[in-house]
Parts: C-alpha cells; structure tokens; sequence
C-alpha cells in the first residue's frame, strides 16, 4: 500500500506494461448526402480519458475514433474514421493482436439504405429515410474473442438502465460493461464528469460516484487490470 | 488609394460602423431521440471568418451559430442554437434591428416528424424516418426585409450550382448570393480556403480565385459596404 501510494505521487503505475489496448471513441456519422447525415451524440471525451490513461500506466494504446473536437492523446496510435463500417473494418483489423479492447464510442446504429450522390433537393414537404441496422461491432468482437482477450463495452441509455447493460454484457459475451443514464446530471454527452454502474461478467456489480472522466479513466483500468 | 493602403497597414478601415449586423454560421442538428441526430455538415468556418471581419470593421456583430469546435470571435455577441427552428427564433428576434443579414449557416432542411423522448432501441432490421421540411429561414427574411436591409445568402451546391444560386436569388429576394461547389477541391466544408462566385440582384456576377476564408470574409465585406 504504502508503494502504491508512493508511485501515485511519482506518477502511475506502469500496470499495463506490454499490453495493447484497443480504444473506440466519439460518434459516427452515417452519410444521407454529400451533405446531410445521421450522427450520433458523444463527446469522445470518456474514450480520450481512457487512451490517455493507459499510455500513462504504460499500454500501447490504437484509438480508433469517430469525429470529435478533442486532440489525440500524446503516445496513442489514432485511426480517424466516420462511418460505424469504417470503424468496424478498423477494429476488426486491430483486434487479432489486442489484449484488451474498450469500446467506449456511442456509434450510429442505423445507417440509410442508400446513400444520394448529390445534395437532396428539398423539393418535397417530406422525406423518407429508410434506415438498415449497422453491423454491431460490440457483438462480433465477443464472437471472435479469445480466452486472453478482455472486451469492455459502454451502455448508455435513457431508461431501464441496468436491464439493457445486463443483456449487452451477456448477449455480447462482454467481461465488464460500464453502465451510464445519460440523462442524469453530472454524466453523459460532452460532460466533464461520469456517474456509472459497472457490472461484471459474474454477476456482481458495483456502483461508482460521480467523478471527473480522467479520474474514472484510471478507476476502470484498475478493474481491468485486476482482471489482467 | 494611398490612405486606403495606409489603413491596411495600421489595421481595418472602419467602414461597417454604427452597422448592425446578423451572421448565422455552422450546421444544425434536429433530434431523432436524446442521442441520434440529422445534422448538416458545416465547419462554421466561413461565417465565424466573416463575423471576425465585421467586427475588425466596427460593426456592432450579432452571431447565431450551431454547434462547431470554434472560438468565438472576440467583440461578437453569440447566441448558440442546435436546431433549424431555434435558429430561425433567434434570427426573426434580432432581424428588426438589424442593418446586414448574412446566412452563413448550413441549415438541416428537413427534421424528424417526431422525436422520440428515449432512445430507440434497435430491435428492427429497418427503421423508417420521416422527415418534414423545415421552415425556410432565408426566405422569410426576404419577404420581411425593409428597403433600408441588405439580406446576403450562401448557395453550398453539389452540382448545378449557378442555377440554383441564381434561383435562391430571386425566389428568396436576396441582395447577394454567394454560391460555393462544395465538391471542389480548395472550397466548402472544413476547408480554410474557399472558391466561390458571386452573383447580384442586378444580375451582374464575378468569380473569386481561390483564397483564405479570412480574406474572402473581407472581400464579401468590401462588396457589401459597396451596397450600402
């Protein structure tokens, strides 16, 4: 303890030495247009937490991420994507040689079945869209996982919180899944600070105060690690 | 021609005083649950550019703007929208006590009919959005503008863009428009430079070379004042 507490003074623990993480971030962005497109909500600022800490601890870390206003973590490999398939064939292509994989970005789940070459003119009162569900990367990567592989997922919903994270931790073959109402005050989209539930692969659960992103970064590497 | 060069030296000549003017900039985004969204694609870039040279130029400057990762221009009041109609609020509010209108801003011109209070959950392989028109802001300013009011417009096109530039013109009653190929290369979206033409209520046109959106901020100033 008493170490412990002096490498916190001196700067982190090297715990994730050798070790290659796998991050997503942020939002995708599912072209209608040249110029119109679906997105989804996200910050990227919980996924740049995480890369940033683990280069800390000592990770070789790939940051695979949607479009965000945030700059690249010093030491981090960032792969800049748009779509959820951009990402999708960038993680796939990652993952064979990851240790552990952290997919804290909120991608874009539906996508237009067709993409127009140029701008829509706005001619017509209304417009269609007919949207197809996008791969779910979450759920392929807990298909392809190897025993020494540890897979972490964010859930973050508006309702039945803990009911949906418990079906995503299960459903996707997940070791952890870090739960937050991004409703509440204090978490979610482009806030500095977090308040999740974490629930594990046994079945236990633990919840989490409210917290700045960074310091939550360093929390959910020290539960991984202890998983390492 | 001496004192005019003389100016460019010392600084900006002053000839927006005293002049009110409203600049929209950025895209919007109109919800499709709390964490989906269809937004337009738009840096902000241009119309931030343009606020900043107003400002340089002694105009009082009113910024309605969505969602970028810009500063503010110092001196510029900001009012931050999200959504087309937020927009349009914010513009009729400021538009009677304003000399100069410039919409730089690249509005989602269609909204989901309905936006669903909680997240979608993607239980289906499709998902069917239909979209109504937004109400069409630069429009209305035109048919709302006193003799005594300039109303500058932007035509970002894909494709046709003099035709519909010429278009927007006159069906919106605008005093100047200034249509941009947004597919070309050097111009549009995320670009620091831009390559535009510029075409006259007297029917009269002039194409700009490519240049730095702060520099054709003060060009499209310099014609303006020409107006005024």
């Amino acid at each position: 303890v008493i170490v412990d507490r002096l490498l916190s003074y001196l700067g982190h623990k090297k715990d994730l030495q050798q070790k290659k993480i796998l991050i997503t971030a942020g939002g995708t962005r599912e072209p209608i247009d040249p110029v119109r497109y679906i997105g989804n909500r996200s910050s990227g600022k919980m996924g740049y937490a995480i890369a940033k800490a683990a280069v800390e601890r000592g990770a070789e870390v790939t940051l695979v991420t949607g479009p965000t206003v945030l700059a690249a973590p010093v030491g981090v490999k960032v792969i800049a994507i748009e779509t959820t398939e951009q990402m999708r064939l960038a993680v796939l292509a990652a993952f064979p040689d990851t240790d552990i994989v952290i997919k804290a970005a909120a991608v874009a789940d539906y996508r237009p079945t067709e993409t127009a070459p140029q701008k829509i003119k706005k001619t017509d009162d209304t417009l269609t869209l007919i949207l197809q569900k996008n791969p779910d990367i979450l759920k392929e990567l807990g298909g392809l996982k190897k025993p020494n592989q540890l897979l972490i997922g964010f859930a973050a919903e508006t309702h039945e919180l803990l009911t949906y994270a418990r079906q995503k931790l299960v459903q996707k073959n997940l070791d952890m899944i870090v739960a937050n109402d991004v409703t509440a005050p204090g978490a979610g989209f482009n806030s500095d600070t977090n308040i999740v539930k974490l629930l594990y692969r046994n079945g236990s659960s633990e919840e989490l105060p409210q917290m700045e992103k960074d310091k939550l970064a360093h929390v959910l590497l020290d539960r991984i690690c202890s998983f390492v």
